[in-house]
């Protein structure tokens, strides 16, 4: 499975591509800027110790991938998901991965959309034909990008399509010790979203930095 | 330790009553009819094997109990609260464990309220004297009922002062394989009570009826 990172230059962009990339999967990085993309996969392999990313255009990366995730802040979403519009294809599957966190001056506050999430905010601009995922939203990325680390927790995974929580959901089982669970409607973002901001609050707390969930009984 | 359930001869207050008396707490069940709350106290006992359980009328319990569990469904939680208030004490714990879904022609949704939560609306009735907690919010109530399961996750606890919830986790360590979380403030029940919505979408598609959760690295 061919996986393509928009913006998947940055933090949540990076965790993600090097598990998938250990995991065996063919990973796309991609940027603004083709010259950073093609540096920052170069890193990535370093990482790795082996071939596996790629860099190209965000909009090549489209094109390119099987399923594409949006790594890029909550407040850059839009703008990234317009960039690509043009270039989506009917049936390709979206992946975002953002949560709408505020930090300012030490406290953290989770942003309210007036659509109920920033999954259903971008679902928003999105051509119907276009399926969006949400997933990853409550794992920090921090977690995902430290390979040392046993993960050993699950993946809430929402979205309107189960065609497509599918194939992300498969796409997961590739990670070790990750499980992905089906979190149903896309609408279940408002919850996952919040989660993430309560980790963030746990981690300060307990002093730790991996607070993450796993799902008992199911 | 004295632990009091106003309400405490519903669904939730028996999955916690039955948990906390099978602990070893003294455990008082509270009916806005003492006769009730002896009957089902009698019952309690029953399956406890063991007369760990004392039934009086709510007020009763609130005089005795050096915590006390509100375990009314949501929308009688402020009408409880009213009939309550002349017999709290200042500095008296009161824990709350409301959850507010509504179920209606089999569509499940977080009622949002005003102040943001449910534990935050029954928080604006009480006297700032009183220190509200809210707990046991994301456990399903069948889950604690049934002594047979080996519960085996986290409570998450939140209020906004860290001596009460301090002395409610204490109390939560009594129950064999269940951890309290300190989740910190009140305004922490804005998730918490949403991941109980998260838990009833995923029992109902796993086909499973004891979704419940664990932090992991912290």
């Amino acid at each position: 499975v061919k996986l393509g990172f928009v913006g998947g230059t940055g933090i949540e962009g990076r965790g993600l591509a090097l598990r998938f990339a250990a995991a065996g999967a063919e990973v796309l990085i991609g940027s603004r800027s083709p010259e950073r993309a093609v540096k920052v996969a170069a890193e990535y392999n370093a990482v790795l110790g082996a071939e596996s990313v790629r860099g190209l255009e965000n909009s090549a990366v489209v094109t390119s991938a099987d399923i594409v995730f949006l790594t890029v802040p909550f407040d850059q979403a839009p703008d990234a998901v317009r960039s690509i519009l043009s270039t989506v294809r009917p049936g390709q599957v979206l992946v975002d991965v953002t949560v709408p966190l505020s930090f300012q001056s030490g406290k953290i506050e989770y942003v309210e959309f007036p659509e109920g999430s920033s999954a259903e905010r971008i679902a928003s601009i999105l051509p119907q034909e276009v399926k969006l995922v949400g997933a990853f939203k409550e794992l920090p990325a921090h977690v995902l990008g430290d390979l040392g680390i046993v993960l050993d927790c699950d993946v809430l995974v929402c979205g309107n399509s189960s065609e497509a929580r599918d194939k992300v959901m498969s796409a997961i089982r590739l990670i070790p010790t990750l499980r992905p669970v089906d979190a149903g409607p896309l609408s279940s973002a408002r919850v996952i979203e919040r989660m993430t901001l309560l980790a963030v609050l746990l981690n300060r707390r307990y002093k730790k930095k991996g607070a993450r969930f796993r799902i008992q009984g199911i």
